[in-house]
């Protein structure tokens, strides 16, 4: 590639930003509208039904949310009913957020939507080059990490 | 995979929403920030660089932005000095916004920076994997688009 253009259509950022985008909308329209969620909300949501309680502080990280932004879903997550905050059981010190039985029941009625999501996007997709493109990415977020440093 | 429970680290739609996150991360440290740009502001300056003039609904769809966002976006961009808004010259009636001489330096500037951000992100990922990458990525946004209809 010429050093001194961007060719978007063949620019990695570019290209990541758009299927996510693509995917945000798709699933907002098939499972989040009808739920009154927003794509953040679900993110805490799913963090919480596949990692278990976390502290906000951890939620951020790992949904790559900010801090403060988390905060304020998680207010109006347990305004909802959906979480929890409270002590944790190992330190007492420590907020944990969890799924309520309502967000647990929510979630596991909206996961098949969501695995049905990535079934769509990867249509015409062959299984190892879903395989490889996960690696790819995994790859690729480390790098990005590490650069963080 | 189990169809009633979402694991995240192999699920594609958060694979892809991390690397995006982090792929604006560094991109704001490495070069938006000190030149107060924001992500959406920079995609916008580097879709008129790559494609010409462009009319605010068409640059809507190319950088995935909301339409009334955009619109918000390009009257700051014009406050700044960077793009223009006028009349195209095959129809009186179509308003097209294009680069200023400021904004084309601005992006010249950044699109090395912009470069360097995908030489970070595919570090140690071979040539052949991320033609791979990007063509899976094209597929994937078709089939969402598809989708979409």
């Amino acid at each position: 590639m010429s050093r001194d253009q961007l060719k978007l259509d063949d620019y990695l950022p570019y290209l990541v930003n758009r299927v996510g985008a693509a995917l945000v909308a798709t699933y907002t329209r098939r499972a989040l509208a009808a739920n009154k969620l927003s794509i953040d909300m679900w993110r805490v949501l799913a963090i919480l039904s596949d990692n278990g309680g976390q502290r906000q502080i951890d939620l951020s990280s790992i949904t790559s949310i900010e801090a403060s932004t988390v905060s304020r879903i998680v207010t109006r997550l347990v305004r909802l009913g959906l979480v929890t905050r409270g002590r944790s059981e190992t330190s007492n010190r420590e907020v944990l957020v969890q799924l309520s039985p309502k967000g647990r029941a929510l979630v596991k009625k909206l996961i098949p939507v969501a695995l049905g999501l990535e079934d769509t996007a990867a249509g015409g997709v062959s299984a190892a080059d879903l395989v490889q493109l996960k690696r790819t990415l995994r790859k690729i977020y480390a790098n990005l990490a590490n650069a963080q440093k």
